[in-house]
């Protein structure tokens, strides 16, 4: 199953996709479920059953939200594909490096990445989102995937003056309409296997960053088991899980995204994210 | 004026804090506000006036909650006091270092800050939190002030071998139960000039931190500007402003806050927040 957050006629709900078609479940289950992550807290019951009832809008007349719009925490992995780490010049670690956004700083499918007046550094990071359908603190690896409802694709663009102004990334990772996540989240049992699904993310066109998922330093059970030791999770808790090499700034020269640039990042199977980028108003 | 969010057996308000009298002014507005950061949206309209007819409860009766249990965000300053740069050995910067903690790693006043199972490194932090009651981008110095509702005492509590796992220190601030926020936040009218305010860190009785908040590099100005350069900053976000030299991990040998222990730390003026040290259960 894919479900997405859209504005309809400047009405925000959520439902199911299905090819060029959008269920419009949001309506049909609105006494229960004020959004799609209070869906997910219920471990989405009712939601496919709603599908029969609800109304159908093309998917080209959507306005893409980001998948969830709202959630409680957005636990960034860094520095978790060898490629990225080596051309950062960072050790190995022995535990995932964790940063985070802000909700307020998410954009959705199709709507625009700003660059910001204070900077022109702005690069893409194409990354696997996970999200979590089960709350938890202290889960295992042996657990982890029962905690996950679904995935989607993550641009989780980067302010990269901002982000070095010292040796804490958060300025740089938070910059309004600068992460991209959607179209959609495909459950585990739609999407199948992770290890072998490709990454990548093409600027213009041109393939900038790839990757199989099987190539992450620390898998997502890990993922989920370190970030659960120090928080208890949530649901619609989005873990943004790295991105492998090729980022602009370690290019030579240097690569930033400007206006009129398309990025798009694509996870094998669960599809593509796109997003042109523009000027702040 | 002085408001704390507050559980009177089991219930959850918020209200006006006049000695040791509780007013419940969270019953009177219901209608209009959820919770206190509700009320700091709309510029506290209508409470003053609403203690008249608040039922009142003694301060010895409540259960105080985090003064703002769900902010959008908790933008925490790291090493904002020369003599703790200096103790950790870190080089000047030109920019504030930006750090963030989830709202449920927060806790109240006289609540136990918990020691987690997975390690005995918890350190205390005595600071001053500003509490954000307009929103605003893109902040100049000039106009700062006027985007602050209040202040309050916050002990940004540190699990410290979690914030050394990689360089950044989010897992570290995480942890739940370890942000006390409180007891109450009070009107910038209320406290009054800042800068000869002193700010104690008391561990059992001995002073352990202690400066005046002139003493901060990068003032509660431009903390708003340069924070609200990367973010949108909203009712009720909460900017923790960074701690003094003299925390438990940099003595020698080190000290670390272990069950039985209480903590306070106390802001001239606006109040003592006080909590003891428990392990997790």
């Amino acid at each position: 199953m894919k479900l997405a957050t859209v504005a309809i006629d400047g009405r925000t709900t959520w439902g199911i996709v299905e090819g060029e078609t959008f269920f419009d479940v949001g309506v049909v289950l609105k006494a229960r479920y004020a959004d799609l992550k209070a869906a997910i807290g219920a471990a989405l019951a009712g939601v496919a059953d709603a599908k029969a009832s609800a109304t159908t809008v093309p998917t080209s007349k959507v306005t893409w939200l980001p998948v969830i719009p709202n959630p409680d925490k957005i636990l960034c992995v860094g520095l978790n594909y060898e490629t990225h780490r080596k051309e950062t010049g960072r050790a190995e670690v022995e535990h995932p490096t964790i940063f985070s956004r802000y909700a307020n700083s998410q954009t959705g499918h199709l709507q625009p990445i700003v660059r910001p007046r204070v900077s022109t550094h702005l690069d893409f990071e194409g990354e696997l989102a996970v999200i979590i359908g089960k709350a938890g603190r202290y889960i295992s690896r042996a657990d982890a995937m029962n905690h996950v409802v679904g995935y989607s694709c993550y641009n989780d663009g980067s302010i990269r003056d901002f982000q070095r102004h010292t040796h804490q990334f958060t300025p740089g990772k938070n910059f309004p309409d600068t992460g991209a996540f959607g179209p959609w989240m495909m459950t585990p049992d739609e999407l199948g296997p992770l290890d072998e699904l490709k990454l990548q993310t093409r600027l213009n066109g041109q393939v900038m960053q790839e990757a199989r998922i099987k190539q992450m330093i620390f898998d997502i059970p890990r993922q989920i088991e370190y970030c659960s030791t120090f928080t208890r999770l949530e649901p619609g808790d989005v873990i943004v899980s790295g991105t492998p090499g090729g980022v602009g700034s370690r290019r030579e020269p240097p690569l930033w995204m400007k206006p009129g640039d398309v990025v798009e990042i694509e996870v094998e199977r669960l599809g593509v994210l796109r997003n042109a980028i523009t000027d702040e108003a």
